[in-house]
């Protein structure tokens, strides 16, 4: 099999197909998620035996216990993916919204219309139900996608991508609208970042390592999100029963998460009155508390208290494992953040007005919160309904990306004959 | 001199000068800009005199006509720079804007806040104006900037430069914001493009041959434009003294812009009746028509009549000559447009309401207009009050690109204690 030559024979259909999606009006595409629901509901006892394929020969390759959870396709998974669907079809259509449409003194109107990007590329591990959910966006926001999962999770992947098409040649649209690479050699992957004639985007979902890779070799576009080292400063006009109850759920409501809290920071002021409380918590969770100094010395005598490294104010541990500094006061938290954050979500715990509002607007992050959990830093709770990653660019989507960031801008001109003088 | 490290040197500093232009008032920024208009005024004997050291070195290097002409600080360029300066500072900041601002479920209220892009790189060609515009633009949206203008061009930049230094340092903000490159090292470029810590975005200007450069070499996300291959349909339902005003503009306004139109496409029902009204406007202008068969079978006779060849339908003249194709309807010229256009500016001429709509979401172009001529896309004619550039991507800015352009969404949340259950 000449891998470019399949590749480039997908890149083709879906850029055919992304102008029948272009043009699909809202009724039509939400016909075709329902579609895809309902079919994923009846076919659940397929979709189980196809990824129990994939957990056997998984098992048989030795894959550790976390991986072999993450490519389980459980009763309650598949009931998900389908619900997921039909929470995409209640969301409101982006596609052909017209804003800031106004007269210009030389007669014309101008205003920008919201398009789809045209096709895009989602690159994953071994989840499947990114398969329908990332399919589910695209369908919805206009785009032709190609999906390219990890080979684990192959035949559950392509026992989905049969309800898809089904779906979507049942509502009248292409099914190659969403095409599910059938390969599972990494050559595709090389292909389909490298076609910037037929894929207009590429959303890596997976670790550092993969994403690291794909923008070394990239000539597509890419929305990506790499590594979340996210903070919590806790000021010294912070309320300390919000403090505490932030800080903790910041860290420990779930440990695997990319909004999850890495590096704590306390003022000075405050420090010698918040940690041992803090602490007192998160020894009830066995979590290790990695201290600079100042933090080392208030902290004397906690049991899984270590000394913090250079290291360890860039590290995602994405563990019970939180780094601790004690700060003099905003103005270093926000030095601090500035330099060492992944640009993903940080938080101030304070009741100050002014240095709330400082903190919100110098913090170059993705998302910045006052008096909040960084947990909240999602598609789902910022309202975008469902979120295909978060990216920590600045250039065009930041922060969760829903169904508008895989759309476009374009300008539109309302002329009545207007010439250039 | 060792390139890379005066590159990284310039590089921190203007990090760290982003750092306080995020930060600065309205009232400051527009103070600085004020205070570099006035000083463009006062001095421009001075800029004037540094203009001549590079005209003088320019002809020795027996640099051709018209670059010479761009490169020239003429009195009223020399104006024309400070009244753009003026009407930046009379447009809105769009820093700190805060829009969609909306409790959710849990508690917390969630908007999206408009802040700086960073550190901007700007790399461009012989007109010294660039300089003081791109300074402008950054300055008002908050930015750093590092400008590397074209070597020809090296005194007066410098002159230039100085003047915007002492007018950030007069209103209190860092000279290190505005920095222009001094050295003429095409090395300088291949580091400014490479220095994804120091720089967020480059934003060259310039011609296909700077942009497909560095397009390979860029590891900086790139706001680009490439070249403007625009075409007008004439629908056999437009107004036809419409359609030969708009046509007539779309060439002849002027032939060097991108905003030009390359290709004319006539609907085959008014083919007869239009391009014969439309040629003898274009030989008062000694047009060259490049046409398909059946354009030159209607129009045979004309003087400057070429038989168009397959590379027409994709080159960018910049000259009177004009591509031109009979097409059966409005799908074909559709198709024929998403086939060779370069993204930038497409516009139909038709009174048929129908059309009118599907043309404007089908055709997939930065701008797309309805009975109005391709020369206004622009940001002034748009309303956006300058323009930085105008971008052929998808991806963050489309079309022309103003202060919003340099500028991105952050989330902001506003919380009250909130944790995730």
């Amino acid at each position: 099999m000449d891998i470019q030559h399949y590749m480039n024979q997908l890149g083709q259909r879906a850029r055919a197909a992304s102008r029948a999606m272009a043009r699909a009006d809202t009724a039509t595409k939400n016909q075709a998620l329902s579609l895809i629901a309902a079919a994923i509901r009846r076919e659940a006892p397929a979709l189980r035996a196809a990824n129990e394929l994939d957990l056997a020969a998984a098992r048989a390759h030795g894959m550790e216990a976390a991986m072999l959870d993450r490519l389980t396709l459980s009763d309650q998974a598949i009931a998900t993916m389908a619900l997921g669907l039909e929470q995409i079809v209640s969301l409101a259509d982006p596609i052909g919204e017209i804003s800031n449409m106004k007269y210009r003194p030389s007669g014309i109107q101008v205003g920008q219309m919201r398009v789809p990007l045209g096709v895009i590329g989602i690159i994953y591990e071994a989840r499947p139900n990114v398969t329908v959910d990332a399919a589910g966006l695209c369908i919805k926001s206009g785009n032709a996608t190609i999906l390219r999962g990890g080979s684990e999770a192959i035949h559950c992947n392509q026992a989905l991508a049969q309800l898809v098409r089904a779906g979507l040649q049942g509502a009248g649209l292409p099914a190659e609208a969403v095409q599910v690479v059938e390969t599972t050699d990494r050559a595709a992957v090389g292909a389909l970042i490298t076609m910037p004639h037929y894929v207009d985007v590429i959303v890596p979902r997976g670790g550092k390592g993969l994403i690291e890779r794909l923008m070394r070799e990239a000539t597509v576009p890419m929305i990506k999100h790499l590594d979340g080292i996210c903070h919590v400063y806790i000021d010294d006009q912070a309320d300390l029963q919000k403090a505490l109850e932030i800080a903790f759920n910041a860290k420990c409501h779930r440990y695997g998460t990319c909004n999850t809290m890495e590096t704590l920071l306390v003022a000075q002021a405050v420090a010698a009155q918040v940690l041992p409380a803090l602490a007192d918590r998160y020894a009830g969770q066995q979590v290790e508390l990695r201290c600079d100094p100042a933090a080392a010395q208030i902290l004397a005598g906690y049991p899984q208290l270590v000394q913090a490294s250079e290291a360890d104010w860039s590290t995602e541990y994405l563990a019970p494992i939180l780094a601790v500094k004690v700060v003099a006061d905003m103005d270093e938290a926000i030095e601090h953040i500035n330099a060492y954050s992944s640009k993903h979500t940080e938080a101030i715990v304070t009741e100050n007005y002014s240095r709330a509002l400082r903190f919100l607007r110098e913090v170059d992050s993705a998302s910045v919160m006052v008096n909040a959990s960084t947990r909240f830093a999602d598609g789902f709770e910022y309202g975008l309904g469902a979120e295909i990653g978060i990216s920590n660019d600045k250039l065009h989507a930041r922060g969760p990306v829903g169904l508008e960031g895989l759309t476009s801008l374009k300008y539109v001109v309302f002329g009545h004959g207007e010439v250039r003088e």
